[in-house]
């Protein structure tokens, strides 16, 4: 018996050999195939289902509990949970892959002068002679220092190739300078030749931008699935994941340095740049992606009191962490607020420039988590709450990303009317959707202010025929049939049941109360608030009536309510154009003072009053 | 035919196995035995005689030319020219080897503060807690932070290391700060454990101390013979040898690291010290020296316009040179003034604190090269004369190093009386017995003004018969005999040849000349300067009064004279003791000016008269 075994992943035909024993999950990423694991592959959530048409393995536990029989004799297994025992033909269904889905890369923010941190000068110098001895790397320092950037220095690695290089052409090269350090010497003239990337990792999504760094252009963006959810869903899963797996840390790390150059590969050649000539990348993200692309152990940030290891920024050599940019290239990271509160909280409050507001503004960044900023240039707040999961589809019984095959709206006129995204029979609801869905039921009575689905008899006179015959008995209490099993593609029924109403009730609670608590401890009230900024992917797409609808926003007038799309990634591009910016994001990450919610006991209280429709 | 072959070095009795067609010197490198070679291996001056009693090769035309038939059938051949082709049985005369010799360390020079670079702290951490959820890193930055290092940092291999770190004994750790970053973070309270070496790399001879940072203490010295004098003995030699030979650059870096580390082991085994503990490295050395251990190619300083690639200091890690102490600890490098005037003259004139003289002060440091420095806080400056070699022992017949058989005093009275370092029969003549035995020959007047030695019938009547008999025909003129074949080791006379003569006057002129310039340059004369100092090891043993005579030193009052001792070594130690003796280093690099003496025809005239014994 080899110990290698052949596994092919349709329908994409994709062919792979693997150690016999691997998971399916880990299978598939190394195919390139990246699935949502919700629970974080501990087999409880029973969303991962694959079905594999040879080698299927001996159901497990976690089969029988979440597969019918059917299913399990059609050879339907849970990929988090089965191991590949013998060469297998594994069916992949798109709802639980992760969509590449196109992603934001930038709106309209505050304007930054253009002064990045790296400048490239092409210097002509004197030659030696008696009369000017001047040590080589002398001659190069001051040529290529300047009032901007003042005296010039260099590591021994670049000193070590000045005898060569500054001869090679009578001394004319072209030198790249990060700062005042000269980091590399290129023969010739190669000032137009200077580009950066900025990136934006979130716990889902990666997103890159290739930066001219001369004209501040973006060049080329490009985005990817964070090749880390197949570990878990959310930033807890993921630390999970390092403590309960033996060099857990360095595989998510090298997961995260491979699609980091993958993306860069493909702005290269979409921009026809080449790596060696990117000197610096940028990073934002949240603290535990942080941490994890860095190398740096997350679990205390998951465990009370949940601090981080690392606040600051960092600059440090991009090539010690493998990214594929120039050998001598920087990477400089946003700083972060707390364990919860990570850098690119610090790049929305850049971009949009909250800090110099003179009323209170709130900004919500719904990603996977939801983190809440909210203040003046007086004083600053912010939290972080578990908002995000149910939000994206996860927990809830039908959910999915907003990919292929998702109802993305839905509105109730006599009847249900949905819109799919893309041009196939609906698979499950997306979080607009969903907070579609919910704000319909609240407004049509099927749903009331505690976030009960109403009893058939109890339902109000009002409602349609139609909308009244959706209202069916579920596990726990009432259901409702969002699309009836004739309709979709795999002929099951899509429903909402009064679990997932209860966790958008969570969720909706955690980010009311947070702004609660927030707007407390500033001192303000609702009426004071003189905007609301929604960031994020999600927060893009939220139609701002259902949230307000469901008081996932707090009660301001609509036009307060502005989506300000990828923020982060903003943040992080700025950083790369703006040199000064770096210093704002440092005084940004000391200046937002954290509140734990964890700690409170009026936040539980805010908590249980916030889960009401009210 | 195997490739290996035994060889066998005595009277060591040491046995190594070397590559079949292994170079004699480079097998004796590889068993421990460092070879003087005058010629820099060119087989040209004959002084590297091995007497291989066993696996000789056919003698080689270098071999006919030097030694005699009895020599060669004896089998005896020129180690650098020999290649070894069977098992070998090789004896090598003291007199070629390097002598491990005591070498100085220190003596009193001016006194500094006690403030090294390097500082431990023990710091006892709050514990985290809901009202303190400080990070890691910013918990002990904070901690480490004072006034003297400021706001203290640390690159990401530290920070990774802190999670477990500070939980190991509740937050309480030794940071070691180099500067105000943290290098290293260890458990419990080692701040009494503090330790730094300083190196003075000469082109011959390498001297490191050990030094308590908390104390200034020095807890151990050792010194050997630089490695890379087999490549050969001046600092053009070694540059020779690394342009003619693949990886010669390499080769001689690896050298100095591999005798770097051979002394600090012994540093450490000596003072009972472990090398972790041992957070800073700081180095002197002439240019040369400098970039060989930098790792720098060096082949423009041997070329006009002698320009070096490197003037300042540097600081880098002292593990990316392979260099022995803690895995974090920094290497610095004092700074080079010109190509041919290194950091050993800028730690002379630390140490000696000329730069702040009101009065002209002159410094001379003989070693392998002469360098001179005059000057007051005003001006300073400097120039490099080859006037080493020949007071090394290196181009006279009978020269030796200051070796166990060496005649290291020479006195005319009736006759001639020497004195011989060791209990032995005399070998040769070193450098401090040459300049005595011309400073008699000039007063008695076996010499005459013009550096030639009389015809006997042309001898002054006042000569007693026993040295009048002593003038007896040579190759060129006439030579004097210093000691009788019956008296010597090897039963061959130990003279002094005519060409020996005009070698110190070579060496004489050139150091004399140097001086006129400079003083020329600055607009003093010889009655202006207020001291003489003489530093080096040459410097430390020479006669004032026979350096007088023969004119190698300006006519001042003997008690003008000083001898510094090993004063590069001195400031080696006080930038590692004392860390704003660093930017003392770097003003004084800035400021002394290099007059090359290569492109003035001035130089060729005070050359030429200076070569006179006036």
């Amino acid at each position: 018996m080899s110990d290698s075994i052949r596994v092919i992943f349709e329908p994409d035909g994709k062919s792979i050999f693997v150690m016999r024993g691997s998971s399916i999950v880990e299978a598939a990423g190394e195919a390139g195939i990246i699935l949502t694991m919700p629970c974080g592959g501990g087999g409880t959530c029973g969303k991962c289902k694959v079905e594999m048409s040879k080698g299927a393995p001996e159901p497990c536990d976690a089969d029988r509990e979440h597969l019918s029989v059917e299913e399990i004799s059609q050879g339907w297994r849970l990929a988090c949970q089965a191991t590949l025992q013998d060469e297998a033909i594994i069916r992949v269904p798109a709802e639980i892959r992760y969509f590449e889905k196109k992603s934001l890369t930038q709106q309209a923010y505050r304007e930054t002068a253009l002064h990045p941190n790296i400048s490239k000068l092409y210097l002509q110098m004197a030659e030696p002679s008696l009369d000017d001895q001047r040590a080589d790397a002398d001659r190069l320092l001051e040529a290529a220092s300047s009032s901007d950037n003042g005296m010039a220095w260099a590591e021994l690695d670049i000193i070590r190739q000045l005898p060569n290089h500054l001869r090679e052409d009578e001394f004319a090269v072209t030198a790249v300078l990060e700062g005042s350090e000269i980091v590399a010497v290129e023969r010739g003239d190669t000032v137009d030749l200077n580009y950066g990337v900025a990136f934006d990792i979130g716990t889902t999504t990666v997103v890159g931008m290739l930066i001219d760094l001369n004209t501040g252009e973006e060049r080329a963006a490009s985005c990817r699935t964070n090749p880390q959810v197949m570990y878990g869903d959310d930033v807890v899963a993921r630390i999970s994941y390092t403590q309960e797996n033996e060099g857990g840390l360095v595989n998510l790390q090298n997961r995260m340095v491979g699609c980091i150059n993958e993306i860069i590969e493909e702005l290269c050649r979409t921009a026809g740049v080449e790596e060696t000539h990117i000197y610096e990348a940028t990073v934002v993200g949240n603290t535990t992606m942080n941490h994890l692309l860095l190398g740096i152990d997350p679990q205390y940030i998951a465990r009370a009191p949940y601090t981080a290891v690392l606040r600051s920024g960092i600059d440090t050599k991009a090539a010690r962490l493998g990214i594929q940019i120039n050998a001598n290239g920087n990477l400089h990271t946003m700083p972060n607020i707390a364990g919860f509160v990570g850098g690119d909280t610090v790049g929305v409050v850049l971009a949009t420039n909250m800090m110099a507001g003179e009323k209170p503004t709130l900004a919500i960044d719904i990603g996977t988590n939801g983190e809440l900023v909210i203040g003046t240039k007086e004083r600053m707040l912010t939290c972080s709450t578990a908002a995000g999961p149910a939000l994206e589809g996860a927990r809830i019984r039908h959910g999915m990303r907003a990919a292929e095959g998702a109802i993305d709206k839905i509105k109730f006129n006599e009847d249900v009317e949905i819109n799919v995204i893309g041009d196939v029979s609906p698979k499950g609801i997306c979080g607009t959707a969903l907070l579609d869905a919910v704000a319909e039921l609240l407004r049509v009575g099927i749903v009331d202010m505690t976030g009960r689905i109403v009893a058939p008899g109890d339902l109000p006179d009002t409602l349609s025929e139609q909308l009244r015959q959706r209202v069916v008995e579920g596990a726990q209490g009432y259901d409702f049939l969002v699309v009836g099993g004739s309709e979709t593609e795999n002929g099951q029924a899509i429903l909402l049941t009064q679990r997932d109403i209860r966790e958008v009730q969570l969720a909706k609670g955690a980010i009311s109360a947070g702004t609660e608590i927030l707007m407390k401890e500033l001192g303000v009230t609702i009426d004071d608030i003189d905007a609301v900024l929604l960031a994020g992917a999600f927060g893009n797409f939220i139609r701002r009536s259902s949230a307000l609808r469901i008081g996932l926003l707090p009660s301001v007038p609509k036009e307060r309510i502005r989506f300000v799309g990828n923020a982060a990634g903003a943040g992080a591009r700025m950083v790369l154009a703006t040199r000064e910016c770096r210093e704002e994001a440092h005084r940004i990450s000391r200046f937002v003072e954290y509140v734990e919610l964890a700690g409170r006991s009026d936040f539980q209280q805010e908590f249980s009053t916030a889960m009401l429709f009210m």
